[in-house]
């Protein structure tokens, strides 16, 4: 079948063998695919992945073992636990220490024409939400995902002032790339006063035309203004250090990017101002499909370019154009 | 009169300036304060403080505007804040913008014959604590700290399982400085299961006589376990990598160390494994009196040695060499 693959570089190739359906798994034919910074980043390096690349998806069910999931359009979580983990019987498997990750770690993705996925990774879609919408169920899960962040916040109870028991009001996301946009609307709708900084007009318009303020990186100069959540998901490790120095004594940074290599990180400052780092990564798929559903957001404006999947290679370098947003990959023939 | 200044390096001086109490300050006779390793830092250029170094200390209150305090026998909060802001009037202060900090920033510290804090800032001290006691509840305070951070995690509710809703039973310190041995007594007597991990074999006796595990750094070796709660206390750059790569994933990392300049941080690990770093500071004078007062822990066996105020410039080479715990100063005729 036609796939893209890691291995020396990223290229199409059109005899990659077919899955093997495993127990317990399902055999999928992808509808919508769209690419990801991660897989940009894969491609330099990050994980040592190689294989297919890809794990934003929407596909129908072409077999599985419980024939209920036949046919069904579905979404899925990219973590593959080994189900049986207290980790995977009660936390979502999310950090099974067996686990493969769907196009990132052990596991072929989804820049092919089928690919494979354990059921219990599956969500269906209902009729309303169309393939374009469903395509981003894991990056805006992903962002969603920041909320349980403030969830804790919200909830906690100190001994002697650590933290404060009340949500943050206004939040702060850096980096105007796919997931910071989608962190932005996500914290918008939940009812915070969002400020967004990006390097690209373009870009920010999405949040403009949804009332969310944003700046240009040059615009917030060395402005003194401190923010009580900060979100950093610019994919760089100079947006790590700018983050560190915008958040609030006792306030929380939401780290989002993963970046290849170490960061370079003045401590003292997480310590002389006590700040809580939360490294977030997948959130719930079922979540996030709820909020497509309900219309909570509607991510389509952040599509750039969609293409067939012979097209994969010009697609991919197209996603790494700076200033770029969504692009999508469909198998010919998938709709 | 006499104290130890940081200047162009550390000197003694013996006609330092008297203090001048401003209204709401006490003035304080010191009885016995201790070398702190962010002293040591101080006189590196952490801060860029120039003044009389020294925050740990017990003293007598010389005068006050609240007559009460007068004669009285007491420790104090080094985070002199302005009494007024909200972080002061709700949460202590130790975030007030315009704070001071006792010896550490914008205000002139105990290695001296006297000082001044902000009435508001002191504790008493109970007869049945003494000095030697009583000068540990500024490092013991800022160990109890750690616990406030558990505290959090035991209370949160999550809404997609970031993070488990139960304390961690099982804990690393690393570090065996004074302040990484408080923070393993101060878990070992809140429950916890604590391992210790240090250089020093004669520093780590002192919790071996508590029961309380401890391996050499080289013991570790590339051991594959992983604790839910690891305190960074080690002082050094390399003990963050060290530390964030023994956190479990959905752990805690507390960070108590402060350390000039930047740190190399492997990001992605933080993000990937969705650890949770806590900057930790400073804790509550009040509670650290009441553990020292109700024998929760006796911290004189961290001693390793006492001098007169006049030999303080010995004192604080002794308090850097490799392997040497606490050393405190006193002043002639304090006690």
């Amino acid at each position: 079948m036609l796939a893209l693959v890691l291995d020396q570089g990223v290229h199409l190739v059109s005899d990659y063998p077919e899955p093997t359906r495993l127990p317990g798994e399902a055999l999928l034919q992808v509808r919508l695919s769209g690419i990801c910074d991660t897989d940009l980043q894969l491609a330099r390096g990050y994980m040592k992945f190689r294989g297919v690349l890809g794990h934003e998806f929407v596909a129908d069910v072409l077999a599985a073992d419980n024939p209920q999931w036949i046919g069904k359009r579905v979404v899925g979580d990219i973590n593959a636990g080994c189900g049986d983990c207290e980790d995977c019987r009660y936390y979502g498997g999310h950090h099974c220490a067996k686990r493969t990750v769907l196009g990132i770690d052990g596991r072929d993705g989804v820049f092919a024409e089928r690919f494979c996925l354990p059921e219990r990774c599956l969500v269906g879609v209902p009729h309303s939400v169309d393939d374009e919408r469903a395509v981003f169920a894991e990056p805006l899960a992903a962002a969603i995902h920041v909320l349980d962040a403030v969830a804790e916040l919200t909830q906690q109870v100190t001994l002697s002032g650590y933290g404060k028991c009340e949500p943050p009001r206004e939040a702060l996301v850096i980096g105007d790339g796919k997931l910071g946009l989608l962190v932005a609307m996500v914290l918008a709708v939940a009812g915070m006063s969002v400020t967004q900084i990006g390097h690209h007009p373009r870009k920010l318009q999405v949040l403009g035309r949804r009332g969310i303020p944003t700046l240009l990186e040059e615009q917030l100069g060395d402005t003194s203004r401190r923010f009580p959540l900060v979100v950093e998901a610019s994919g760089s490790h100079t947006g790590f250090a700018r983050a560190l120095s915008l958040v609030a004594p006792r306030g929380t940074l939401v780290q989002k990017s993963t970046v290849t290599g170490t960061t370079q990180a003045e401590l003292s400052t997480l310590v002389v101002n006590e700040i809580r780092l939360l490294g977030s990564r997948c959130g719930n798929l079922g979540h996030a499909m709820a909020w497509l559903e309900q219309g909570r957001v509607d991510p389509r404006d952040l599509i750039d370019g969609r293409f067939p999947l012979e097209q994969a290679e010009h697609a991919f370098a197209q996603a790494a154009t700076r200033g770029v947003s969504k692009i999508l990959l469909a198998p010919v023939g998938a709709e």
